[in-house]
């Protein structure tokens, strides 16, 4: 099977999630700087749920651009993907209301890690199917990122306990080791 | 015509659909796990819901793996097919809101049981617009599947008045049913 | 320029107006078919616009089945088609509140009205684009439905002074003549 | 890496902000005209907002349809336009719900000013990527549009503080010059 309607379908539910979360930024009645400062939060953390799906769909694009077919089971793992995925908005809301908590934060920790198990899934199986593929292996062997992330959000949603912001903290850092998306791959295009 | 179109706004729609549901996962005001547990009945039939329309995702991206043409008569089949998906939502949002009662129940049935005629129609038809076409004959002629659902619909449908969670058992195993996609399809894609 | 990048946004938006009317059927808070009956008139006006929206889905896929290039201005005249369709959701759910007032009617009138028009633009720059073609011109000279469906609108606008109901067979009239695409399309592509 | 994801992905999110916006609009409770007369404000500002995002979709289909690859800095760069745009419908319901003020119209300008900054950015590395093809340099070679603009938006905000409506009449300007997207990319594809 191509990948063509796979990346369609995903690209939709993604480009919806990351609208959707803007529709919790109700303009407030006053029209000064002021009636913003209430919204502040809800804000920041649209911007850091904007940047993660960003993030997503960057490297989903950089899995499927060298992918060469699907299964059925690759077909499933997507969608586990994006469940995950979809759930962000939900815990975007509820850390956005107050300031930050340890219940929420944990939350969204949990999401992110599930988002990030779903994710080495979905890479696993890709790997899997094209066994044959040389060029597709070297440039998708490497997964120590996706360990190094994964025990991060372990380690983020245990320091909430601690401390929610540096759970936070630990969730950054993961994003900023995925801004930049795997460089083999784009050197197997070129 | 081409399918190209079709699939593309189908695509589209179930993305919506998907997404959708998930608005209605409102983030509790307490930030505390038990605030989770009203929320719970709604996140269930969230996951449920969002299984069914990967399955029918699915089996709509299988269904057009090897579909070279459609006609008129087509394009208002897959319209069809994605209005009953679109009250998806809405029944979910109803059952999800209390335990399970009854009429809910019954009602999101009516909503499957619809659905599965809708696709069933759907399949008819594009056998029916190749039908010089042999592989395509082969690999979709089987519609027991197609044949048990609706009949398990109805039998779950009709349990519903004994009590609501004999109903929601016989749609669950409908669902399962449905998770492995045309195995036909894909061996003739090979 | 290509028609494809046209297309899929066109597609977007249809999905997302086609699905935005769902989000307007509120489950109700009793679980008995009762409960039901006051969102009838919602649900029978989802129906419609549902159909109506399909049917110019329809009608666009058929327009752009034989298009071969776009310029600045079909690319205008098409935001302006998916400017007047995209209010159709507001009328939709202004009709559904209530049973049939004169007001509400004459206003979803107009928006029917606006969306001909807007068709009928986009439609006649096509034509003019592909002067030289011959068989685009065959195909798609003839626009006495367009004619005739902007007449009855107006027709039944005016009649919803008389009785709003008149009106709605008006446009229930137009939506018929249109639910069969262009014919002669479907004949060039063969 | 080919352009056709970051395409697809773009018309999602456009089409799903122009079509959130409609979803501001509420259906008065009653069925009078002079019940629309409080929604005329919110509505103005829907048309104006629909034209914007009109626009960008308009120039970046321009932009995109003689872009041949694209690079991770392009797909960081068309994000962080489509999160300025995605903030868009925001800007618009906090004007639209009331009549012209200052501080929402110098929001909403700047709102503007950055998507105009970063559509300027987006634009700077497609021009750095294709630095060895000749017609790709002339045709977006010349940025004057994109300066002007941007000085006329700080004009605007500048203006604002004067009275709302002058800023608002700066908005507009830019608007207008806009909407013939770039004479030059046409030729080149001609």
């Amino acid at each position: 099977m191509k990948t063509n309607r796979l990346e369609a379908f995903s690209d939709g539910v993604l480009a919806i999630i990351i609208t959707i979360m803007v529709m919790q930024l109700r303009a407030p009645k006053e029209m000064t700087w002021e009636a913003l400062v209430p919204i502040l939060p809800v804000f920041v953390s649209y911007v850091l749920s904007f940047i993660y799906i960003g993030i997503y769909w960057n490297n989903h694009h950089h899995l499927f651009q060298i992918t060469k077919k699907v299964n059925g089971k690759i077909l499933w793992a997507n969608m586990h993907l994006l469940f995950w995925l979809s759930l962000i908005p939900f815990a975007t809301s509820w850390i956005g209301e107050d300031h930050l908590m340890v219940v929420p934060v944990v939350y969204y920790g949990i999401i992110l890690f599930m988002s990030g198990v779903a994710y080495f899934i979905l890479h696993r199986l890709i790997l899997k199917l094209h066994q044959d593929d040389e060029t597709i292996q070297k440039a998708y062997s490497n997964q120590n990122k996706a360990y190094l992330s994964m025990a991060l959000y372990l380690i983020g949603i245990a320091l909430c306990f601690v401390h929610p912001i540096l759970g936070a903290v630990c969730y950054l850092i993961v994003a900023i080791m995925w801004i930049i998306p795997n460089k083999q791959v784009e050197k197997y295009i070129e």
